[in-house]
């Protein structure tokens, strides 16, 4: 990660200068406030900004006049509650703003999640910098042989060696020519709303992201599972996290039943069922399909 | 209005325990946080928590490391422009949390501005108060003769007070059935969720309501606009007054842009061409409906 | 149910007039098309448009040129496999438009469905219908004795024929006295947006209502869940009974992995796993609440 | 542009296949629907499905039982009066879907419109085809002297001979090279999710992009507009025509109000008064800056 030492101290000078407020504050947050985390090899998020703390969910919930909380564990049994029942909104209640940054490509599956407020630098407006991804070698992975969307070991040796070499040079490539094409010396000069066509998706850029707890949440299982591409899972991994430290209720509450929980259909409850009583169920007698039997398998290791 | 001693205790105990943080404050919101503002005759809005300042939407326009603005004066005129050229999303990067008490009728026009988080006082779960909306006299309008949507004078005399006498009983008989329905002295009692379906659409119901700035200035742009229910125009005036002391340049913006500016079609400009060249412009020679030239004409008084 | 004559001709004209599209088209929505589906005791749902069907979803999430499906069999597959990896996009191209008439206090409970288009019949511009719901005598149900928010059994005797009674005099009072209190005869007449606040929640309104399959699963989800009101419960199941002939496959997995499924925990899992290799697990020893494991063990029967 | 034998004639065969409907159908969609209409270099956008015409937008509006329009006439006039009110549920009821093959810097720009459904061509799931966007000479623009958000005139020469050169050469040695990292031909091949990182901005992708017609005319509102990049701008015009000949009455007043029209803040309208009186207005006594005083000049003439 590369933060300039004009951007270093702009955060320091931010982080030196505390207010008061009458607002909720969350000390585990507040510990957190414009520091940079490293995420790959040139990205980072940084919590801009935050709105609430578990006491906020609960305040809503009980559409209170005074504080949500009548005590710490009424809180996190309420929560737990309004977590396993699936009550969305009292956990919109909250807010964080995040600056992150981050590779286009990890970008273009970020934005897919609609529900979120985005301010991303303009490459219409800007030059962006010379900035690329380049995977570590034990994430330089091989296609998965049995998974058409996933990858498999890293690759080896001189594989290894020559993609490696080739994600660098074309990188450096493409930005020299973007450079050489934008340039006006001695020349017009292409619109950099034209010039940045030539740049990969390995190239980083930069947002302001601003989400509520419940989307945020969402977001969370589906990136930080095991079946998202690695490269936006370090994000997720990064989130939960800060999250945990600013709503630890609620991050414990999301932990047990999203992150280590799972969905049973209909046919895997009977099966369940069978099984607990001590019946001797198969694939053939499950009446599951062969994906959804291994996938039910895999839970009940 | 009516704060209980409970809810005024609780609402100055919460004022008289500032803490420290490191985000952004706004004085102006500071000011306002936990306070009830009267609104109709039982109702109130109350600043809850807020996120941002007009820094923020500038920090957020540039993508910045820092504090958005480099000077107060660069930032008014950078949101200025953003207002003028409806960007949306750097006024995203704002959020207000509010506390409403509200009659039903009025809750049922809100609720229709989707991008919002909401939390509503449960009738299932609990008992609502005997609080009723009973307009002032000089609110109590007869419909309007010229507007199917709308109202014009005051009702007088026997009218005016026959309506009043009708809303009152009828609101207390609700109440009295209510109640009577619901008690479990000598009876089982009527389940909540179906004994308010007896309550008229003048009672009080409350809810925690929080919006980022740029959904705040839609729903205030229609519903502090003249042609809005007087009922719900009060709430949004009250919340215009708490907005500009939040985010001054932002809500200077609104007000120029949105609030006192108007939107005129093709035919409407081509008028105004015209007339500004001295032509004489008429409905007939306008191309214009005659709804549409009378709307036009009252923007040129 | 109650249409008019009118209405029902209007219905009728509508049915007799089919036209030639080059749209996908689903053979069991159009049987369902423009007619009125009784729910409660004035009630309807009808479909009036639709777009889609089982091989929209395919061809989505293909985006492919032609038809999503391969085969019936091939795409039924793909379906369940969406469905199961909660997958939402696909879903989101299949869209229906209702014309719902229900009781108010459902459409408020039905409104907090945000992702969905909305026209209601507007009180401000014109006269509401004389038309309450009176539950009919197997709901008219007590306060649940240990569910806040549900209802026990019903009313017997004396209790319940009060109830209805209180129920069906406050609703026709409050009907007359709208209708004097908006009479232009021998008075001004007071606004309508005015008077129709003195109407009971249990009057009936309509709208028209626009969804896509996705965010219509999520709703039926909650509401077609024994869980949700039963006056809201009706026009879900209503609803499924469409749904299920206008994509059949899609409703299938549906029904399977979120009707019919369930969502366990870690701890549940983990207590599912025990339980499995013959451990006798407890409450006490199962890590969860009470609440929690009440849960769990109606999961098991 | 470019469809294979087989996507044509997958199209073909659709539109070869027509079938009876209860539906509103729009004639002027229907002769759209299927084909492909070129944009740009490669793309195209084509009309897969759509949901509504003209008469449900006044069907929506008014509630009704039977078809929207009394009067095609009428029709227009209230489609006219609730564009200009800017009432946006009854236009909320119309639905189209399209298929929209169009470059990643293109797509990163339309993605931005959030109340919308997607799915995208995956490149961790498939292998992307050489395509590329290369602009037209005519489209070979300098960077804006005036505007740091906008292209001037044309690159003239051998400078527009360089740019071109390297746009060509960088995308065919990146997408060779791409083919040569994801090989399985003696090697182990590099993840598709990973080696798609390498490909350019100016590679097409695909998508299934459906909306409603409010979130449309506000799409079209802000991307046909001369302020757009020229290469978003095209897609925008190409459905502009659509929409003309699938509703050809909203679309018109769309044309008019918003297309066509402009808004004027309070300052602005002042100056207009004054102007139309014989006042000589100034920037220096318009209160307006020179930026906003320049586009009002805009107007005037």
């Amino acid at each position: 990660m590369s933060l300039t030492d004009e951007q270093q101290s702009e955060i320091d000078a931010l982080r030196a200068n505390p207010k008061m407020t009458l607002r909720a504050v969350s000390d585990g947050m507040e510990a957190h406030l414009y520091k940079a985390i490293a995420v790959l090899d040139h990205g980072f998020i940084r919590v801009v900004d935050y709105m609430g703390d578990d006491a906020s969910i609960c305040q809503a919930a009980r559409v209170s006049y005074g504080k949500g909380t009548k005590s710490v564990q009424n809180d996190a049994g309420l929560i737990r509650y309004l977590m396993r029942h699936w009550h969305s909104t009292p956990f919109e209640m909250c807010e964080i703003k995040l600056h992150v940054k981050l590779p286009v490509f990890v970008a273009r599956q970020w934005i897919r999640h609609r529900t979120a407020n985005v301010n991303e630098y303009s490459a219409r407006y800007s030059i962006l910098d010379r900035e690329f991804y380049i995977p570590a070698p034990d994430q330089l992975a091989a296609q998965s042989v049995i998974n058409n969307q996933g990858r498999g070991e890293a690759l080896q040796g001189e594989e290894a060696a020559r993609v490696l070499e080739i994600l660098k040079t074309d990188s450096n490539r493409a930005y020299d020519n973007y450079e050489a094409m934008i340039s006006e010396d001695g020349q017009a000069g292409l619109a950099r709303e034209l010039a940045r066509m030539n740049l990969p998706a390995n190239i980083y850029t930069q947002w302001y992201w601003k989400v509520d707890l419940h989307n945020l949440f969402h977001f969370l299982r589906l990136r930080a599972d095991a079946h998202a591409q690695y490269e936006i899972r370090v994000y997720a991994d990064a989130i939960c996290k800060v999250v945990a430290d600013w709503v630890p209720a609620a991050y414990g509450a999301f932990e047990d039943y999203r992150l280590g929980g799972a969905t049973l259909s209909g046919k895997a409850l009977e099966c369940m069922r069978r099984m607990i009583k001590g019946e001797a169920v198969t694939q053939e007698n499950s009446g599951m399909s062969k994906g959804e039997w291994r996938e039910f398998q895999g839970l009940l290791e």
